[in-house]
């Protein structure tokens, strides 16, 4: 039923398989094919979600590309790859991807590793440029290679951060032929922009952009549609680097990448033009084009923020299906949110910094409270650490809202920039850890290595809600920096009038007591959960297994690992995260220094690159869910039994 | 004696301590300051070393900004702060500054646990900016604080960086008052820079200075000057941020940044005269300078690049004081240079990228035999990284110099766009583990527990130069990125004409026996000749150790190990760099999974901050000197016995 309904709907696209294929096609068809793209992205991500709005406001940018160039041989390099599914679907993958996302599906994101199509990784902002340049300059010293053409695609949001910077910045210094594809999804708050015909236009005759940037402000005014979020846009729009766009201030032309556009990023048949004459230039160059997120789906056309990923959805109507909630749990960064309002309130101190984050690390909540201590910078996470570091060097306690995969562009900052000055900046880590579907390049894997290496940071995950709150607390209270790593997800129901303790770093405490135990789990962070879970029928089947809640990996609770090594003949060390250099590891470390030594199991991330999934289907994959730890202390008690 | 030469000598710099005293002199005296304060440069740095050439260039500026501004109170922040000696001379540290740079001394680097008057850590380049704005917003939210000001300098190669570009683009995103000076010390090529007398000229009059350049180059050209490293720099010139002021696209005016200038950095009345005037305005600026490295002392003016830190020297002839090395022991740099040069040669493949370090990596060797396969990417470590990533994904295989501590700017980029995909990056990681009188910004502290810890990557650290040799040969007919770790200073002698193996991954070896040895050392990397000098000390005292070299990190010598633990009953590991998460930590994890666990204790760097010293000196206090080692194994023998 549902294949005959395809072929019948998806008369075009139901040919298509690669870049050669596509070519058989006329160039008036081009139109129904995007339309056709956009109904099978309408039709699969309302059943299985991912990235709606970018990827339907890519779908001409990625049929032109694929038309003008022989891909796979030309290359396309994605940056922030969730823009890409029509490539996906152009490439072979469209009957993959009805599972994609899901474990053993293919990726959310452009992946190499999946496809030779998908020239790099891009799950992280802002690497097209230097990666595309680095595959365009070993072409030009590659015997018979010398025309194979590398396509760099990268978005407004993607080029305001450092890497994009230097990639521009490095682009005209060897020879190459790289052509950047700047996707400009921001100007589209405004249906004017679609109007523009600049055609290859050169900046230097672009006067007349600026001149409708002023003019949409205007006819924005006399509407009425002037909102406050729309006119921040626009100041915002006025400091970024797409400012130096306009004024005849072309960034790109100055660092000698020749600049064309701007033009429409919908008009397939014109952008298929533009791109063939482009095609064949040397040298590095740069064509700005405008899309419109959501384009295609008019309810994701006037809210791309919420349609940015937005689940289940009826496709009819544009509802989305959004799980009934009796009792709402709040997620870790609900809680990070309101707390730091909280604290905000109490202390003057208190500034919040996030990377571009703002919604996804709930620091909304303080942008929407105190706006003038909430400092979202965009894409650029060494800059958020450094200028907490400066701000914190100025008397002010400021919270750094990151995730953890995307806080490894900051390392140095942390290292050089706070921690060696010492300098009280609490790291407030979210998506810690296994995150699931958006896969390997978001996990927060590393953060408990990479950061308790370092001296003088002090590095908690708090097992609960309150214990987030009382961290967050009890980081006033230190005067040195702090890290705090929590998951993705639900936290707890708490109770937010409850007052807020401070804790004494580095200890730890009981969580749960059976009798007599010979076995204890030393755990860190809300994977306690799956701990407490196996302890619960460990106990029903007659093992016993204490659990202790350690919440600091840095500074370890020593004096409780020596009572816990006396007490215990078997432990097992339970971390989400990797087992390299990780929480298990340290206790480790310290237990071969005492006189007694138990039987120690570390459970945590393999060695491996974990791909995407649910969470709980990766966790037991990794061993560390509920059976996985039960498995393990069975294993343990049997080893010396 | 020397007191009091020194009090007829400096009648002027005697009296100055604090930004306060600075003030007490007439505006006409500032010029004799300055050549005071080069004079002291000049008489302690020929005997004491530093960081010279950019030394001598910043004291006008220096001068000026103490003499306007109320420091302590005002800020100055420092960007790759080696710059800024004569600060240290005006804030009371005359006397600490004549051992600088040693054991217990001061630090050669701006460091605020030093002084109140270094306001932020200044080691990695290009933090100014964003270190700077937090500063100067902080200030604008702290009742009192309104008025205070910021004043954050950079150089011209750091504001190419990425960092400091997403600084600079969010610097006009919230109130403040920062003032960025750009010490631009690159147009120094030519004297026609120090005439220019654009004096606080907006640049959109700057058409003069576009004119100046031109006209340089016609007269470089005419008088024979424009050598190749010159036409070059002129080149590169063209194709870096500072373009962008010229042309009339002035990157600072298109991001809401105030721009003055350009002005004569050695005209201290002037400097203060225009400093006086921008003092008081609101909003961010930036003045932008020309300076001339070594200015003031005419060898280092005609080769700053030599006396960038050009050891002792004889301060009435010039010359540099070297010692008489009768055979030359290549340093580890040296050994890298040639070996890639000689790869090279053979394998078409091989690409070279390094990060503004050249001449520091010996990356310019390649630089000079193939400057088409060698990238000098400027302070851009992320970009690098990526960039290889991208030419590894074409079919190149590069080798990444950069180093160990710089390498952490690169951290997401080595995890995501280059382990990830398993790449095949060879990364040569100069400068690991403590470097000496650079101090705590520089030592390699954290490379094997940060690089360790991802999948995928393997990490090794060769103990002799014949080792690197074979570990960066062996890297080619690896289909995975290795990371290769060496440290600064000298290797040893080898023979560039044997033939270079493959090793196998993972396998470490015996590197020296005693007689029925009951211990054994488990060593990575160079720090062997440590163990080795406290074996051969132990063996004259009957007590007979065995070395192992174990090479690899990563994959460990798991036979080996295992081989080990049935063999002696005490170990020790050794490495250079932190034992949080490292070398010896992943021993301990594995060891405790054998059934026969010897005694085992670990050396490295404990888990605080190392300053600055000679490496000796360093390695005693870290209990991993040749004595240290000694005393390990005594006491390690006592325990049990």
């Amino acid at each position: 039923m549902k294949d005959e309904k395809e072929e019948t709907e998806y008369t075009l696209l139901s040919k298509i398989n690669s870049s050669k294929d596509l070519k058989q096609l006329k160039e008036e068809d081009l139109p129904k094919l995007c339309d056709e793209i956009r109904a099978y992205l309408i039709e699969n991500l309302s059943e299985n979600p991912g990235h709606f709005a970018s990827s339907m406001g890519a779908v001409d940018l990625i049929v032109a590309l694929h038309y003008v160039f022989d891909t796979p041989y030309d290359r396309l390099v994605w940056d922030v790859g969730h823009q890409a599914y029509a490539h996906k679907l152009l490439t072979g993958r469209k009957e993959q991807f009805k599972n994609h996302r899901t474990l053993g599906g293919i990726s959310g994101f452009p992946n190499p590793l999946e496809s030779e199509c998908d020239t790099f990784m891009a799950g992280h902002a802002g690497n097209s440029i230097s990666a595309g340049l680095g595959m365009a300059i070993a072409d030009k010293l590659t015997p018979g290679n010398e025309n194979r053409k590398t396509v760099a695609i990268i978005g407004d949001a993607s080029i305001s951060g450092g890497l994009a910077f230097e990639g521009l910045n490095n682009a005209s210094n060897h020879p190459n032929d790289l052509l950047i594809i700047l996707n400009d999804n921001d100007m589209s708050i405004d249906n004017n922009v679609g109007g523009l015909h600049g055609y290859l236009s050169d900046l230097t005759t672009s006067a007349g952009y600026n001149n409708i940037r002023n003019k949409m402000a205007i006819y924005l005014r006399k509407k009425g549609l002037l909102t406050e979020p729309r006119r921040r846009a626009l100041i915002r729009f006025g400091n970024s680097v797409k400012s130096l766009v306009s004024r005849k201030q072309n960034i790109f032309e100055g660092l000698n990448i020749r600049y064309f556009g701007p033009i429409d990023g919908h008009d397939v048949v014109k952008l298929v033009k533009v791109l063939k004459e482009i095609k064949d230039m040397h040298g590095p160059r740069l064509l700005h084009l405008f899309t419109k997120k959501g384009k295609g789906y008019q309810p994701a056309e006037e809210d791309p923020t919420l349609w940015h990923a937005p689940g289940r959805f009826d496709p009819d109507t544009g509802e989305r299906i959004v799980k009934d909630e009796k009792i709402h749990i709040p997620l870790w960064q609900e809680v990070f949110g309101e707390t730091v309002v909280e604290l905000a309130h109490k202390d003057e101190r208190i500034v919040g910094v996030t990377a571009a984050m703002p919604t996804g690390t709930s620091l909304n909540f303080l942008v929407e409270k105190m706006p003038e201590r909430a400092f979202d910078v965009g894409i650029s996470e060494g800059h958020a650490v450094t200028f907490a570091g400066g701000m914190a060097a100025a008397g002010k306690r400021p919270f750094v809202a990151i995730y953890s995969s995307f806080l490894q562009r900051a390392y140095d900052n942390i290292i050089h920039d706070v921690a060696i000055q010492g300098l009280p900046v609490t790291f407030c880590i979210d998506r810690a850890g296994l995150v699931g579907e958006d896969g390997v390049t978001h996990h927060g894997f590393f953060d408990l290595p990479y950061l308790a290496c370092v001296p003088g940071l002090s590095v908690a995950s708090p097992a609960d809600a309150e214990t987030l709150r009382n961290l967050m607390n009890t980081s006033l209270s230190m005067n040195s920096p702090l890290a705090i790593r929590y998951p993705r997800g639900k936290s707890n129901i708490y109770d937010p009038k409850e007052k807020m303790r401070v804790l004494e770093p580095g200890k730890g405490r009981l969580a749960r007591e059976g009798k007599n135990a010979k076995a204890a789990i030393l755990s860190i962070g809300p994977i306690i959960k799956n701990a407490i879970e196996a302890a619960d029928q460990l106990s029903k089947e007659g093992i016993e297994v204490d659990i202790y809640d350690m919440i600091w990996m840095k500074p370890l609770d020593l004096d409780l690992i020596k009572m816990i090594s006396e007490k215990y003949s078997y432990i097992v060390t339970l971390e989400d995260g990797v087992l390299a250099g990780g929480f298990g590891s340290y206790i480790n470390d310290f237990i071969k220094e005492l006189p007694k030594r138990p039987e120690i199991k570390n459970l945590g991330i393999p060695d491996e690159w974990i791909m995407h999934g649910s969470i709980p289907q990766l966790q037991a994959k990794c061993g560390y869910d509920a059976k996985g730890i039960e498995k393990t202390i069975k294993d343990l008690l049997n080893s010396k039994s």
